[in-house]
């Protein structure tokens, strides 16, 4: 157990401005760089690469298998964050899973809104499709924005008429620009760096005086039936824990093969502190071998009962 | 993947009654032991013992560990099972764990109406202390109404000051005995086996005119806080998904460690069909591996942050 280590992140976060009070987009992208970045591990050879048009970063980890491929869709609130930012947490799920991956730069807001973000998703997924990569072996992660936005981007697939991948797991994912989830206010002085009033600020920035509650702006009211086996972990010091909670019930009432886990005296998106928080090695261990049981599955083509 | 099991199992339990008109208690405890008995397993020895009072089957699977023990309590919605009709669960989940199990036979109602079972659980766990046993050395496990007096009765030993063991597994657990789920509407058509009219009835037989808000009836109404390490297994076709749900995410925001799982297509307590259900068997196993994943973990002493 790492109680120490979890009261010191706790103590360090907290030491640090919280998001309540947005700066320009400019400053916050850089600040939002300043603290969560970290290199990709030893190991894994990245190189820049394009994938549905966009620049995306290739993580390549020694002794990767031959099948396999994850698609990474970073964090940052569709307003900042990069897969530069996000190459030590991309490389160690991709490092701890054994397969190759690619991150993608999508369009962020408010430069370009929603569905920008979505749209650059959808095509990175066809593009990896186009170049014959099959779907079985194709399997999707991201991190809180980037959670949401995995989820939208296998809903957009789905109505595209395209095969779903093996699997996806997202960290911490937001996934209701409205906010109604009750932690928003129940984690409030628990959470030691999101805020409603930040991700308000994130939200209107994104989607501004569109339609928060469309199905591929804030996926937890959407439709998640065919979804493939999904996996949401989440701390419980967040004021998202019930953006995780209620994507991952409504998946599985959805007849979605669906996994929680909450984490107590966890921050927003711990997997970034792997290498000096116990939960963050175990979460992405648990994270990597989701991913990789479930490469290769065959399609379970028919309706299930009670669907 | 066993989708033509599920659809044979779904129309197979389709075939028999549903429990939404009560027979008389007797009737009901003979229909319902022929309805899921299944005998321990191969190497699995029985014997008839003595626990907190209580009679109780002991499970000993062939070269089980010297360490540890899983305290079984079993499901029949507080008026139906005994440790008999659940030799072959308990069982299996204490051969695949490699645990010694103990199966209570606590008292049910009409006869004795709560909160007689909590007392017996509590009874059951304080012998199993009082003959020396470490806490971190004990799990506990529970299908449906055996998995809302799992949580009982560790909530009955924090409030006795007992120390809590390490982890505890529940299936398809009945938590909430005021049917406020949503599942108990719109599962109605998916659950093959349970019906709110049925869990009504239990309810009535077991808890009557009393209040069925009392954490210790409808621990999803209580303060979990202090619960060891919690998994919650359900299937997706169940009137009971949202206590499963409820329960977990509110033992997670309580700063439990909680794992939800809920499987798509498939019943109330679905591990019962362990040998001919692919999902059954993976359930246990990963049942089984998480009580011994956390067997001797070292008390998380002090306050994690965000408590």
């Amino acid at each position: 157990m790492s109680r120490q280590q979890r009261q010191a992140l706790d103590a360090l976060l907290r030491s640090g401005p919280r998001l309540d009070t947005q700066p320009a987009p400019a400053e916050l992208r850089t600040s939002f760089a300043a603290a969560v970045t970290r290199p990709a591990p030893e190991g894994v050879t990245t190189r820049r690469t394009v994938l549905g048009g966009r620049p995306a970063l290739s993580l390549e980890p020694a002794g990767a298998a031959d099948r396999g491929r994850l698609l990474y869709l970073h964090g940052g609130g569709y307003v900042a964050g990069s897969p530069d930012t996000h190459s030590g947490l991309a490389g160690e799920l991709a490092a701890r899973a054994g397969l190759r991956a690619t991150s993608v730069d999508y369009r962020l807001a408010p430069e370009h809104p929603f569905p920008a973000a979505v749209d650059d998703g959808l095509a990175a997924y066809r593009d990896l499709l186009a170049t014959g990569a099959d779907p079985r072996e194709i399997v999707v992660a991201g991190d809180s924005a980037g959670g949401g936005l995995s989820i939208a981007t296998l809903l957009a697939a789905r109505e595209a008429g395209l095969p779903q991948p093996a699997a996806v797991v997202v960290f911490s994912p937001w996934v209701d620009l409205t906010l109604s989830g009750e932690s928003m206010r129940t984690k409030e002085d628990a959470d030691p760096i999101v805020t409603a009033a930040g991700m308000r600020a994130f939200a209107d920035l994104y989607i501004g005086s569109g339609n928060r509650n469309h199905p591929l702006a804030s996926p937890v009211f959407a439709d998640l039936a065919g979804l493939p086996p999904i996996l949401v972990q989440v701390g419980a010091n967040e004021v998202l824990l019930d953006d995780a909670v209620r994507l991952a019930a409504r998946a599985g009432a959805a007849q979605v093969e669906a996994t929680l886990e909450i984490g107590p005296g966890l921050p927003h998106v711990y997997q970034t502190e792997h290498g000096r928080l116990d939960e963050a090695d175990a979460a992405l261990d648990r994270a990597a071998r989701f991913l990789v049981s479930h490469l290769g599955a065959l399609a379970d083509a028919g309706q299930v009962p009670g669907h």
